[in-house]
């Protein structure tokens, strides 16, 4: 029921969707690493509860949880959402989930199981171990009985890509060609690797993300399909923004690029926050060695293009910011046909993502 | 997806099928506790492979494994086996997983998540905790998408009673009375509060079962319904075998008794072993405070009657006993539609049960 396929997916006909195409369900996982979180992971709790909710008016969601927290997470989540036992090593199933990819012709789905390493590995990971992560993909293709590919010495998460679903693919330099990630592949044999998993004929490469120390720049808080043909980008014209030059030269770079099937983009400009997200509280972060130490006054990632697009809608990361409201506002103008709705989720910035990192699309 | 529902099946209109009308899948948790099964539990995780092979012939089934387990036996079970993590205390899921129930007018199927406390609580039970086990209904029917019951107070495990599915339930005093499961209830009570979750008209009361240490006499050791009016029951001659009274009581009970709708019963004999099952090995299982105490020689019970029906076939335990091919017969001429296939279960048996026990079957 759940094979393991010793092949391509391009190969087997294929490709990886688009965001924006239908789906079937959302996937989370439940935060708890009390080393990670403030506060026990208490008010990340209540806050990946209001995402869930806001995901499940459109869809629905199945969020895993470990044995300790199962009956906690069950019991804050409504009935409507489906809970599942997993164990992991903390909470971003868009990094560590698997990467669904469909067959047009039979309607197929099946999962692409990257090899997962905290970031970096030890080179630069986040944490460690991450042994619990890596078996995501695995077991949510398991329950999903879906088959799926195993790519053994080849790390990717899904954070770190987008894609059209018409052949083209966006990510950046800074993170592919991490040392932490698989250092002894050429950007070619990347390129190609990708091209067969996902079933692609053109990589945009954007050189930096937003976040050097943490994801190495996923693409994900930087520019994503909204549909075939057309990016959302991040954008400010205040030189001072700790973002600016990275913002520029993204939107740049996409302007000047075409797709897979030779199409010039059309570029939405997305604002971000007019002021830095400052982490507060550290000290309810439980010290301990080889995790990221964390103190007041650390900007946090603060996207809006950390969103989530479900069926009929958009989720939208809010930061208690001057322009939450006006990246709402721009979001839904990228996106007349579905309803952006708005989060406030500056608690999940401050754990290292937002709303598109923990949570990861299962296609129809 | 999956509510708590707080009615009872009698009154939606649910009830409980028999083992023998059709089903979507079985259920089974892979069996781990070193200080329950010999050898670090590998001989007992080979036998439960083989049983879930077999089944596996006939229809579906899932294996909920620990976090632990979850990659040795996602690699020994074959890959048309769906696995699943879910923690527990033991490995026994007819006992602490869902009973469930179906209404036949929809076609849905819901749970009940009886309280579970490993077979006597603290009055009599085999281990402490049971707080995982006692989980396992829940997230089974989380996993389904399956409304459920839940019975706070009231203590039932799956392998003390069997039906008919027409208003009829099988079980025995010594389980359902005995003072580590509800205590505070009158027979009566008890009856009636099966009557109103499992959809009843008639209970038929055998005294005693087989093993008064271990689940205090489950039924499924002893008798069962194998289509409505006919019944199974465990027969010796030997005046001298360990169960011989048992056997000849229960035998005599049936044979006088009448069903809900008002039947006499035909009951077919089902041999016993001719030769105790005997524990060996006993020193490779860990000793641990708290739990039985295990010694080479005690009586394993070792009954035929503890098989499981499925689609198209009867899944039955083999010793390795003189008696093992007369048994598959027994069966095989009580089941003529179905096929009859011997599994090797000794292990089982010297952990405490069988293949019976170690299943759970979710109907279509």
């Amino acid at each position: 029921m759940a094979k393991r396929i010793d092949s391509t997916p391009k190969k087997d006909g294929f490709r990886m969707p688009g965001e924006f195409e239908p789906q079937e369900k959302i996937w989370m996982i439940w935060p708890e690493r009390p080393d990670n979180w403030r506060d026990g992971a208490k008010p990340a709790q209540r806050v990946y509860t209001e995402v869930a909710k806001a995901i499940r008016e459109f869809e629905p969601i199945t969020v895993c949880v470990s044995p300790a927290q199962y009956q906690n997470a069950r019991n804050m989540l409504p009935a409507n959402i489906r809970v599942v036992e997993m164990t992991s090593n903390d909470s971003w199933i868009r990094d560590c989930g698997p990467t669904f990819v469909k067959n047009d012709k039979t309607g197929e789905v099946r999962g692409i199981d990257w090899d997962f390493n905290s970031w970096g590995g030890l080179y630069d990971g986040l944490y460690f171990p991450w042994d619990q992560d890596d078996l995501v993909a695995q077991k949510v293709c398991e329950i999903e009985e879906k088959d799926s590919y195993r790519t053994p010495g080849f790390v990717l998460e899904g954070g770190s890509i987008h894609v059209d679903g018409e052949g083209t693919l966006l990510t950046t330099e800074m993170c592919l060609l991490s040392p932490g990630r698989n250092p002894d592949m050429t950007k070619e044999e990347i390129s190609d690797k990708l091209c067969e998993y996902l079933n692609l004929e053109k990589i945009i490469w954007i050189k930096d993300g937003i976040d050097p120390a943490e994801t190495n720049g996923h693409i994900d808080d930087v520019a994503c399909f909204i549909r075939p043909g057309e990016v959302a980008c991040i954008w400010t014209e205040d030189k001072n923004h700790p973002f600016y030059e990275q913002a520029q030269a993204a939107y740049k770079t996409l302007t000047e690029a075409t797709d897979a099937k030779g199409r010039k983009l059309k570029v939405w400009k997305l604002c971000l926050t007019k002021e830095p997200c400052y982490l507060k509280g550290a000290a309810t972060i439980d010290s301990v060695e080889g995790t990221l130490p964390r103190e007041d006054g650390e900007v946090s990632i603060a996207s809006y293009m950390n969103f989530l697009i479900v069926n009929g809608g958009v989720i939208v990361p809010q930061y208690g910011d001057e322009n939450d409201e006006l990246a709402l506002k721009q979001v839904q103008e990228m996106f007349p046909e579905r309803k952006a709705v708005g989060v406030r989720t500056e608690e999940v910035a401050y754990g290292g993502g937002n709303i598109h990192c923990i949570t990861q699309q299962q296609p129809k």
